[in-house]
């Protein structure tokens, strides 16, 4: 059975060669046209319609399936699904973040004081996010004092975003799925050269700013299965609780056709309602199109960052063409996608994301 | 002569009770209403123009001044002036930077080894940027492991902010004027408890993003007189040079209508040119509404937030009515305002910016 069978149904936004971009969900390996149900060139109006239209719409879509125009998915444009407002990243991995204290800052403590008391995140910047196929260009910028150049140490951070539909502030991990749509596939492209001589105290800016890849297709939390709450101790304050279900998503990340990683959600300390209750905590708004990611998605062994990967290069992995690669060269192509434990009972398809280094 | 004469007129949104919103100029203390020359809601689409029509609008409104509508100020709404796209905050102040260095990292060396070498900046949350005079809700959060509740240490930070109006990246420094429109006055509110518990190792974030506040009025280039370029030693690389002029503003901060402090904006370290050259020298394209900050202005005296006024809340300021204050209490009113040398040899008005504390 396929990946994207009616039990899964993501959307996006497509055009063919002469028409204007419609909204389409994808069945199998085609797209199908439901600018019938949704007639706007961006997901964002429906996005806005919250929780009861998408569910309705959704039904009768599927209904409507065997009579809509399905056009083969490698003869359509897929375009950015929807205007990204606010884009924000946390750092939810418990792995992740002590593998990268381990290797980034040796000797000091290996998870910040804070992290077990709230899912740290920062901003980053929603105009450079782009989607799946964009070319991505190898960044410049000061690698040490007085060093310019591009930067040498070009990294992936495989991860899962959420979308958000209904706006809202102070928003309880219970009322999650009332403002989030759904999810993509995220590729936190990251210049491990320009972060490290940057980033303190301030946070990573210019090391993440220039590229955030993103899947076309944005599948609706209505087609994921609830998975197991994380196990959190220390029990989080009062806003983060309850913690809400996690996901049961496993990444797959391939460099240049290899798969070299399988990381999955499922090992995440906090959950993306955690993860949005705390965004929206202090007063601040969330708006449709605003868009959060997880943070690398790394587990006990499988890592979702070539950082983390090769250990900041030391440990080059052979790719199947028999090269070997610590870091990202022009060229190298990366492609993000997952499959899910589905609401309905089976297994679904997430994504993917790719995109090319270019120098 | 006024501060908002002739040779001033910065733009701003306004309406008038059963009045859609148009776009006005501040003449004296009324607005003028100049939607025949620029026919829409919101200045975005007008900043999306570019530097000959800015300046032959400017010469046309200019001119037709005596005969154009004039409604007094305080007869008007006024309303954020454009939609911002992406929000970017440096922290190009070395006095800033030492003194909060000083304050909130006792022991630790006083300025990050890279401040010298680059202007420090981050993303902050776009969607929370409000129009001078929204009331700002003290922000809730996490002050410590297991502490939760509204922020003890609410501070401001008087800023001035910088308009992109035409997109673009790896902007030369001495490119910038074709790529900002003007200016604005920022307050960039700051909880420094929330603050001091989450931002490493990423970065500020819910210490900062439940608001920033903005002037409805944004003051186009055109206007200002360019001001003596910084000394920067070490040279720069070559993206961050010529660093181009500096802008001789000296910021006045009220707190409950008492003048507390007047920082200069020319003992600012780095340059708006050189701060776009930075963030757009990864490749990062800017968009039409960016809007950066300069980060806190603060000179050897005179200091742009109560952290630095106070010490962290230890020296007390006392106010006009005799009351003494650290930080921000609820029902308090800041009030940013400015004036700078005008391009045409007076002095002109900028700002200002308001808003009060809600519990």
């Amino acid at each position: 059975m396929s990946l994207f069978g009616p039990d899964n149904l993501p959307y996006g936004v497509f055009s063919t060669p002469g028409h204007e971009r419609r909204i389409g969900v994808r069945l199998g390996d085609s797209v199908v046209d439901v600018a019938e149900f949704l007639p706007w060139p961006s997901l964002t109006p429906f996005l806005a319609l919250g929780r009861p239209e998408w569910t309705e719409r959704r039904a009768r879509i599927r209904d409507a399936l065997p009579r809509l125009t399905a056009t083969a998915i490698d003869e359509v444009e897929l375009h950015l699904p929807f205007e990204v407002a606010d884009y924000t990243d946390f750092y939810s991995s418990e792995h992740h973040a002590v593998n990268v204290s381990r290797i980034l800052r040796p000797g000091e403590p290996g998870l910040p004081p804070q992290w077990k008391h709230l899912p740290i995140g920062y901003h980053g910047r929603a105009g450079t996010v782009v989607v799946s196929g964009t070319p991505v260009l190898r960044p410049y910028g000061q690698l040490g004092p007085g060093v310019f150049g591009p930067a040498q140490r070009l990294d992936i951070e495989a991860e899962v975003g959420f979308v958000v539909g209904v706006p809202g502030r102070r928003i309880p991990t219970g009322r999650f799925r009332d403002h989030v749509f759904g999810v993509v596939l995220v590729n936190d492209w990251s210049a491990r050269d320009i972060q490290a001589f940057e980033y303190r105290p301030l946070g990573p800016f210019l090391a993440k700013s220039f590229a955030t890849s993103i899947s076309p297709w944005v599948t609706p939390l209505e087609a994921l299965a609830d998975g197991k709450p994380p196990e959190q101790d220390p029990r989080p304050v009062p806003y983060l609780l309850p913690s809400g279900p996690g996901l049961d998503i496993t990444l797959r990340v391939e460099w240049n056709g290899t798969e070299v990683s399988r990381p999955s959600y499922t090992h995440m300390y906090w959950t993306a309602a955690q993860q949005l209750a705390h965004l929206t905590v202090n007063g601040a708004a969330v708006r449709t199109g605003d868009l959060f990611a997880s943070g690398t998605v790394s587990g006990p062994t499988e890592t979702g960052s070539f950082l983390e990967l090769t250990e900041n290069g030391t440990r080059p992995v052979r790719l199947g063409d028999g090269k070997e690669r610590g870091f990202l060269r022009d060229g190298d192509r990366v492609t993000i996608s997952a499959t899910a434990a589905g609401a309905e009972g089976g297994t679904i398809g997430l994504g993917p994301v790719s995109g090319t280094v270019c120098p």
